[in-house]
């Protein structure tokens, strides 16, 4: 067979010549706007000339600060395309670990929205690497800003070469993006995805079986493009041809339900937090949904209700999928098997509320205390991956070795296997509750919480116990209209009937939120300051 | 990124886990059979330990001469599994072109099939390399044979380990199998398919918009074992968990129609002539093919009618592919994009008769007389193609020089592709007609002749002409029931407002039977022999 490489640069061109109509619909800061693939394909031909003029070389960072649009979805293309490595940062990061990722990754140039502008005006000072700035505006005058040099996208565009061809010269095993993730302690730990890992990564985003994207999608990425890549989504979309609608800056559930109307979206991905957003837009509002065939639900696990919600009440199928940073991202993803259509709509539901089974392409193993525990629904073990999208180390980083050992990630997440290969998440890892010798599952408890028509949000942590070493409290956010009108003993007798004596947490706190990450994760840690300070508890 | 090789074996060892429960459905010599997967994986275990005891070693080619059914599907994971070759041989070849492979393949074994015994009995003395020959029969005792040493398969799998391990050193370049080429002059061609190859090839069958192989289906693959790996769908379907049914040997269209009602089959491929068959078993007999989503046909091209025929008489969907033993072989697949289910339904139909566009991983470049032709659905040139799954070399043949340069392959069809990107081949390099300078494709004036209601089967060749260079002489094989009640004129006159005047060919013969290849094409070749007899040219 052909040594021919798999190259993120295949992927566009594949569309300029086979969807050359096909659109991307992207709404910026200032308008909203449509391109064809053959103008995406130009302008990130353009890009790439750029990109050489101002001095990018093969291997080096290009970073971009920026929201879902078609700008930046030439880049996603532009960088790995002549070359030069995609560097998408979280803006929603603290400015001190944006300023450690930017220079720990060395990015040479970054691309930067209006709005992130002033985050990176404050900080500049402190960045090693950057050599240049470019701000990604449909002004015709750049702003006012310290930041120097600073070019107008646009306008650097204007300049470029339309018939600049994609490096022909790339290994498909060397770096074609970055993204961070977020440690529980510590500085932010980098990722590198190859050539090779997205190509095959957009492969399995086109199975029937898996997220099934094709040329009659209309594709909406809500989860951002600077977290892991969008999930991949705007590489198979426009390799397969799916018309994208980018929802830009600062997108409201109010935009969301808009954009689906309007632009009958069939597909759209993103964390449990923006769908229960969408779902209360959806109950205020009157929109039509009908043209939607799968809400992809990843980033952390989807309580029952949600899953419920969407199908029962808005007839919209919603697909519950697992991955990581460090996994491409896609992983697993929950479809019921043909023989499973038989069963009961409840036991569907259950099926479903699982995370899934591997898609093809990736193996994982399923540690327990004793070797590989069994596919039993019940055994609980260390969820491990290999595969050729499964990153192998952190970037120069002295924490790869925990995570990575004996060709294996090893996850942190906890899991059970069903007989069908479906695994069900049931906590971190790190937040698993140990209570007189057993364990007990945080995820468990704040989903059946979270079934209680009065709760809006639940997270269970451990407190330490002098006679059992660890017990559960259970940190609760009640919907709007039910504060005071529910309490402790109703929710534990809620609890009661679903589990072992032992699991029932020991109190309820009732909170005005929990705190979470910068991508919408409960954060336990600084939970659990807040519960030991309230208890004060020392250690 | 992980560095793990795409392995074929590990495509067996995800439906081991995860299709543990699916089935493949097996007809044999003697009777019907179904395995699980969780079988299939063990007696494939069995059947690697079994190769390894009998001397197999990495790198050894091992030959098959079977239908399909379940112990070839094992031998197509069991030879690459353990580091072997599956060569897969065309039972239909001359005994002469038989030998040459063998012995130019140089395998080591051969797994044969009860009914082919006799044309390897009869060619024994001429392998100079077959040290073993293994019977794949359902019967308790051996047949009596002159082979030597000939064995049982059932009864070499009862001796193996069930637990045996899939090769972990496979490095995903090696060759996994190989499949000769009938050339049109001389010996076959052997291509050499790697691991690599044949995943990346799998990930396309998966893929919404090609075939969309999932587990939900039911394939019955019609096109055989020993036809480029049965287009590739026995490793697709075993990765996605489809069910399969293979319809063993010398099946019937009558055995395809049963099957299709009893297993409820919603996926099936073959050639043209094979539906050709099914279509007048339809047509005889009351068969109920609601089930069936997709009949995939390619090898050569399928008339109009005959897609006209399953679509509006049977409502089955009729899906036009392309492909080549030396390119695995899904090239191009013929679907509407979602912008043009507006058409008219002849504007469909002509459409999705074309060959259709390329599968996203591989390349094209159509080269006319002054390089690459516009897309305009008119100009003519040879298509050439590159990718990961497309052959680089024939295997040690000197004759690779021409068909593979500068990194393309010279696929020696001449097409034409739309502003869809979709081709369309008019015809061979070989068999297009110059008449007066002028180019006049031979495959468009037999379909043409293939949407009378008289004719069966059409072929048009050039015979030398002294003014015009070359004219076309049309080959005709009547309908039962219209011999000698449709003559030339008739025919000719049909033709004449659908083609430019020169295109007319200049005289009609009318036939018994076409010669074909052992795959059922057209065998051209021997045609322009008969014919120039028959007008008595000399050269």
């Amino acid at each position: 067979m052909m040594q021919v490489p798999l190259t993120v640069g295949s992927m566009l061109e594949h569309a300029e010549k086979f969807f050359s109509k096909k659109q991307v619909i992207s709404q910026t800061h200032d308008k909203l706007q449509t391109f064809t693939y053959a103008e995406i394909g130009q302008r990130t031909r353009r890009l790439m000339s750029v990109l050489e003029e101002i001095g990018i070389q093969k291997g080096d960072r290009v970073g971009t600060l920026a929201w879902n649009h078609h700008r930046h979805l030439e880049i996603y293309f532009a960088a790995p395309g002549m070359g030069a490595v995609l560097h998408t940062i979280n803006i929603r990061l603290s400015p001190e670990h944006i300023i450690y990722i930017i220079n720990h990754a060395e990015d040479k140039v970054l691309f930067i929205d209006e709005d992130v502008l002033p985050l990176i005006e404050a900080v500049q000072d402190k960045l090693t690497t950057v050599k240049t700035f470019i701000i990604m505006t449909d002004k015709s005058e750049l702003p006012e800003s310290k930041l120097k040099p600073l070019f107008s996208y646009e306008e650097l565009l204007h300049t470029g070469d339309p018939t600049y061809s994609f490096a022909s010269d790339i290994d498909e095993n060397q770096p074609a993006g970055m993204c961070y993730t977020s440690a529980t302690t510590g500085k932010p730990k980098g990722v590198v995805y190859s050539h090779r890992g997205i190509v095959l990564h957009s492969f399995a985003l086109g199975l029937k079986d898996s997220a099934a994207i094709s040329e009659s999608d209309v594709s909406m990425a809500v989860v951002p493009q600077f977290h892991v890549n969008a999930w991949g989504t705007p590489f198979a979309c426009t390799w397969f041809g799916s018309t994208q609608v980018m929802p830009g800056p600062r997108f409201t559930p109010k935009r969301l339900a808009e954009f689906i109307e309007k632009f009958n979206v069939t597909i759209t991905a993103g964390v449990p937090t923006i769908w229960l957003g969408l779902l209360r837009e959806l109950d205020q509002g009157d929109y039509d949904t009908s043209s939607l065939r799968a809400v992809l639900c990843g980033g952390s696990a989807a309580p029952k209700g949600l899953i419920q919600a969407f199908e029962q009440k808005y007839n919209i199928p919603f697909v519950h999928a697992y991955g990581a940073t460090e996994t491409t991202p896609l992983v697993t993803i929950s479809r019921l098997k043909s023989y499973q259509e038989g069963l009961s709509d409840e036991e569907k539901l259950a099926q479903r509320a699982k995370q899934g089974a591997l898609v093809p392409g990736v193996e994982m193993k399923v540690l327990g205390n004793d070797g590989e525990v069994a596919w039993n629904g019940k055994e609980m073990g260390e969820l491990l991956l290999r595969g050729p999208w499964i990153a192998s180390e952190y970037y120069n980083d002295d924490r790869s070795e925990s995570a990575f050992s004996e060709g294996w990630f090893h996850t942190g997440d906890v899991v059970t296997v069903d007989e069908e290969g479906a695994i069900k998440i049931v906590d971190r890892t790190k937040d698993l509750i140990k209570s007189g010798g057993e364990w007990i599952s945080s995820v468990d408890l704040e989903n059946a919480l979270m079934a209680h028509e009065s709760v809006f949000e639940a997270s269970v942590i451990a407190i330490p116990d002098a006679e059992w070493q660890e017990r559960p409290i259970a940190c609760v956010v009640l919907h709007e209209g039910f504060s005071n009108k529910v309490g402790k003993e109703e929710l534990l007798d809620f609890l009661r009937p679903q589990f072992a004596t032992f699991w029932i947490p020991d109190d309820v706190l009732f909170l005005d939120e929990i705190p979470k990450t910068s991508v919408g994760k409960f954060l336990k840690r600084q939970l659990r300051v807040q519960v030991k300070e309230h208890y004060n508890i020392q250690n």
